[in-house]
């Protein structure tokens, strides 16, 4: 069946293609994806499988592809959603909805996964169990839909899942995993600080939050640089100072918005109670009230070690003009709520290069500019088949 | 003369009251008084002086009553522009233009000159000398009027120069003389600190121009802490750090405003000398580049060690009910752009006591709620007539 | 008797300036003044009057003269202690205690004071009153002399008391008033901050107490910058930070030790306050614990303004060759512990101005090569005689 | 031949340790070794070697071991300076040096080595190549004998060079390997600023060179936490803040020390960069001038990856009861001067575990109680063992 089935995924590359510029050219930003989710359900009306919508907190739609006989189930997933970001390309299936654009791969990754689960549809009767299609809403946004996909219980029959990123790191053709903690996990928060308002001319009279902000943003340094061990990754970026007001007022407050991140629960629950501690801090040295909301999103990604060996293995194995080479992929500082559904079932997702043709530094994801070859939605699929079959056993 | 004068402004007390409030139920905004400038010409309609009208950068409105024979020349003046604060107060004649008020007295300073202008037109044959009435538009917002007042050349005759101010720093009928530096010279500054932005997750790849920015209010703390003398005055306020944005981005820019306080021209060059210093070091330190816009508006308000003190004994020689007590004044780090006629003409700035009755924490000047006792209104009519008869040896 | 007084006084000039050279050539610490006090002890011995030795916590000797009938009571003071500095001068009478230096002016208040009180022993019978003369050990050191000459008891009966101090912010013969508030109050303290000690490659493991100690270093110029009004009076200085360690090993603790001046009762309150906070703000911030001690030494030296101005009025009635000028002089930020009298007594300190003949920068007290002009010796002697013959009202 | 050599070697095991306690008890620092050198030299006497004594910069000695044939050049390297450390043991052969103490373990690295040698030496016959043993002065104290003794040309033949490390991170019997970047460069710091002295309570007069210092202090975290990738490691330690003073005295200049670490000559060059980019900051934002010594000393320690994955494969071969495990170890932010042979010749540098019997949180290198178990000396042995005859292609 293998080799039939990457036959197929061959046969279809255009159509994936043209999904794929269909749905570039009309994103819809995070939990309000609903032509997108109706465009993936017509994708498989008529289609022999049951097809779950709104699954979770969004538009989110799962596919149960019953195999012939009982076995192991797994989890395929692709995210659908897009970013708020005015395009700046001049791709002729450029973004229509202006100021929305595909920006993080998200079209790619529904445009191989349709065509995927088309194939697998057909070759039902091959398969020695069930395998779950999650179209995903929702990715960028925290609390993002994964976590409510989770909860709801659809998926958990699940013994394994998968999950691929295209991210131009390589160019079309590699294919990179890592093992163990891959992408970073991430915290959220808002810090109010209140002082007293005043006349510029009494700094006496009032308490100026600009001053204690400002002092918070340098002590808050010394998290990274003197409470982190130097092999562990942690960032604290404050994102947002929000102190604008008038020259010769003291302001009486200020909102500071911060973005943490970190590779593994020890560094998050550090970052998380020293943060705390600074902000206690400030308030009794400045005398100023603060009001900290501090919410992890997503946690660290992590890539169970069998199952990622294994991929890795089947990976290399591989003997295929499309596929170029297997990568250890780097550590990432981004986040993703795939890590979600690893924190309950042990899977891989794993990195597919997409980075155009001939350019060395491409746009990365999130970029007004980000494109991506599109040779790589073949290499989506076959990987992605080739993991499918390996799991099955399915020569 | 001097009886007479005094007189007659008693019994015009309740005209400055109702002057007061139209003005007060009226107020335009600095650079925007056209219709306070067209009710006071209206004022001097058909009186035997000289009007010139849309003196120096605005509204401003010289009136000159030359007395019978040649002798000196004298100015007084009062400003008349408003604030663009929403009234908080309850008074019948609470502003009728919302947002805009006269929460800091200007109205009574217009209110008591007119009327001791149109006396002093009266009885003008019995002043041996000439004396302008300046009804000077835009003192809050500089540039102000002032200074383009001066720079007309319409005062350059002048010998002498008086103004008062109503503060609730006592309540009516007590007036307050300060010989030398009184009141603050004030500078403005924007500073705009470009960085590189990026995202949250790589502070590597960008370079934060919101911890650069708040490094900086850290080191400008030390200017005043550290590089004045303990026995100058000097205060620097950062009004405005304009630092919003994402809190997983980093931000590229941030712009931050200032104001800065001095009572002398040393500490005001020493000041000015330090910002740019500490601008530089912030520039080297954190390889951001810097533009700053650091303009003096302002200079120290000087009241004339002789005038003042023929001011104070005068004062102190009245026998006068409305009259309760001279004291000296505190130095106030406030800002008066009447410290640009004293740069020229020697002169006097006095305070008129007007805390409304039995308050003992009056609201301040540029409160919403700011209000005055009217009583002050006859204080400020009597207390400049005495020193004008004085000056010119009027009985 | 005032003119025989005055007549006295200069023939004995000469005499005065060999004592001040004796005393300049035999300096003794603060609290080790055993010598000078016997030198002065030996000066009072076989006069007719009471000598107390050792008042108070040293050396200090109270003369008390009685004159011949009842009448006020009045105390004149001079300090007689040294200071722990290598004398830089080329003087014939340099001091030959290595190391200890009359660098105060010290040597010229004994010595015009032991004549001036020799005068006054002579001429008791024409005073009508007590006069004590307050010869102070251990000025430069706190606590100082004068708090536990005051808790004696032996001067619960003065009505008023005078001191001087020679400064060379004038040439000898101009004397300086200042009313009120005239120099500063000080406070002493020493702040340890505890960490965790490591090894610099690890600083996760430690908990590093220069970091902590340059953030609260950093904060503290906010009490100054943003605390105070810009009208008062304040300083703060780390003149101590004692983390002295090695490059690879993190400090477990550092030292710091601090001075604060003010020159009124609230702003040292305000400022106490200040600091307690900004410490507990560290702690909380760092997750360090500090140890604070905070010691207020000598206040504010203020200066009765009745007193004062009847000082300044008689000093001004001089008619003398000797006597040049009388000036208001400028606040300091020094600190006198003759502001412990001044608590109790009301009283005046003034200032005798000595800069050397000719030098117009002179060294200021303190300094290595600080030196005085002589001719200042007579002037104190002649303007503290004036104000006691003026205060019983003898001519 | 190996299986001989295991015998010889676990025959001499007790040997090795009676070698350890004599150097342990005899210490020597660093470049001071001249007695453990003579001890070294006369181990060797007699024997059928070339011993080169004095190599470098120190007592190192070199000892030639040649085989019957002609054949690749390795290296083996022990140290064997002690620390400037009091013992805290109450081992029976502590240290009789006081202040002085083998508490690194170098005692054991010459041990083991030295019988390691003999026997390599008995079965020279068998090794068709050259073995150089590296006895090395001075590894504590930059700028170590390491480089000195690469300098000199004597290894210049080698083709791979092998050291150990005696680590309480495992117990005696397990064995890390780490490829790549292992051990952490080091660079040395010594930053003087100089400001202008004066008494504290005029800041306006002089320079603070301590509050310059501190905000040097605040300034330098962000190289750490913004200038690095999250996924990078460094760490800046201020180890000594050198600023001792009198707590009313501006203090004119303070002395801070520093300690850099980094895994990669990227991050080194960066950090430098950067150091030396706030330093010129600092002297534009305080008016200070800075004196900076800035010196690399040892670099990233970097094992080869073909060599220590041959390395990792022939221990992991061992069946041996003495090897119980081979583990990855972890990347160490401590440094090494074996970094310098490993940055000419290829090589691996290892870690023998040495956690004393039971003891779960053993005294880490350096500590006073530092204690090794002496079975981790027969380990030590025969690993390096086990690497010669594997390099050699010796059954």
């Amino acid at each position: 069946m293998k080799d039939t089935l990457m036959k197929m995924l061959e046969e279809r590359k255009e159509e994936m293609i043209q999904i794929r510029r269909y749905l570039h050219k009309n994103p819809e930003l995070s939990f309000q994806e609903e032509k997108t989710a109706q465009y993936i359900a017509d994708f498989y009306k008529g289609k022999d499988v049951e097809v779950q919508r709104n699954v979770g907190n969004g538009y989110a739609i799962v596919v149960t592809i019953k195999g012939k006989k009982l076995g192991k189930s797994i989890g395929l997933r692709a995210d659908f959603d897009a970013l708020p970001i005015v395009e700046e390309t001049n791709l002729p299936f450029k973004s229509k909805n202006e100021g929305v654009m595909h920006a993080c791969g998200h079209d790619g990754h529904t445009a191989y996964l349709l065509v995927l689960a088309d194939c697998l549809i057909q070759l039902k009767s091959e398969i020695t169990g069930t395998i779950k299609i999650i179209h995903q809403h929702a990715e960028e946004v925290p609390p993002g839909g994964a976590k409510s996909v989770v909860e709801s219980g659809v998926l958990d029959d699940l013994d394994a899942i998968f999950g691929i990123h295209l991210f131009p790191i390589k160019p079309a053709g590699y294919i990179g995993y890592r093992s163990g903690f891959a992408m970073a996990g991430r915290t959220f928060f808002k810090l109010k600080i209140q002082g007293t308002g005043g006349h510029g001319s009494s700094p006496h009279l009032a308490n100026d939050s600009i001053v204690a902000g400002s002092y918070f943003v340098t002590a808050i340094q010394t998290v990274i640089s003197r409470r982190l061990s130097p092999f562990d990754v942690g960032v604290i970026t404050i994102g947002s100072f929000d102190g604008k007001g008038t020259f010769n007022v003291i302001k009486d407050s200020v909102e500071l918005e911060g973005d943490v991140r970190y590779m593994t629960v020890e560094t998050q629950q550090l970052i998380d109670q020293e943060v705390h501690r600074i902000v206690k801090g400030i308030e009794a040295e400045f005398g100023v009230s603060c009001e900290l909301i501090y919410t992890a999103d997503y946690p660290p990604l992590y890539n169970d070690p069998k199952i990622t060996a294994d991929v890795r293995a089947t990976l290399e194995s591989m003997v295929d003009p499309d596929i170029k080479g297997i990568f250890e992929g780097p550590m990432l500082s981004g986040s993703e709520d795939f890590a979600y559904y690893l924190e309950k079932i042990p899977g891989c997702f794993f990195y597919i290069g997409c980075s155009p043709k001939g350019v060395e530094n491409a746009y990365f994801n999130h970029h007004p500019k980000f494109d991506i070859d599109e040779d790589a939605l073949i290499v989506a699929a076959k990987s992605v088949a080739q993991v499918v079959c390996d799991y099955y056993g399915i020569e």
